[in-house]
């Protein structure tokens, strides 16, 4: 598997774990230091304790909306590599970046930040007004 | 110079090329390849062309809003490093990522992220209700 393939596989892993409300799994992806993460709206925050706790609250929302992620394009350059993506949150396009370090042959997540597109909102189905009716 | 302090040196530098309009320097920055950046609002931006004519653009509006930067964490490992910061534009505050990898010696930039932290706005001087009139 290419770096760029291995890379993408990492940025998938990390959505399905999210979409799975799988903790676990998601610790598990993330690198044990040097850590960040941006949420939308949220100021920065650094290290291990901060980042998971946060992927635990967000989790523990029975009620959150789910998230998509299109148009992933990475970049790896030796042993660190990061995909920018957009997200779509209630049909809200965030701008992503996931950035990913080898550590012991996998990639792990080193830090994550996604921002508001301004004035972009994308339909998960192509509107009504789109569709053909017969 | 520890990696910390060369990184965050070159945070200021960007910074202070931004405050300057100083085009050429924020050209010599940035890394040759492998760059992405993500403006506030703005969907990704991936390749030196895409980025460099986004900072010509925004440095072409002599109106447009200073920014100061605060708050800078400084997390580097071999190679790669980041500079987490507060920016300030206009009294909005930013979630910034600012990513940097050595090249030849220098740290050169690779990624730019800014994201609006919800309902937090900062004032550059405190506000009148605050300062003492006599």
């Amino acid at each position: 598997m290419s770096d760029d393939a291995a890379v993408l596989a990492a940025n998938a892993a990390y959505y399905r774990a999210f979409a799975l409300d799988d903790f676990t799994e998601m610790s598990r992806l993330w690198a044990d230091d040097g850590i960040s993460c941006v949420h939308p709206g949220w100021p920065p925050l650094i290290g291990r304790q901060a980042v998971m706790e946060s992927y635990r609250e967000i989790m523990r929302n029975p009620g959150r909306d789910r998230v998509e992620h299109r148009n992933n394009q990475a970049i790896v350059t030796s042993g660190e590599g990061r995909v920018l993506c957009i997200e779509l949150v209630d049909g809200i396009a965030l701008a992503t970046t996931n950035c990913f370090r080898r550590i012991g042959g996998a990639w792990r997540m080193i830090h994550h930040q996604a921002s508001p597109i301004a004035g972009l909102v994308e339909a998960a189905d192509p509107p009504l007004s789109s569709q053909r009716l017969n």
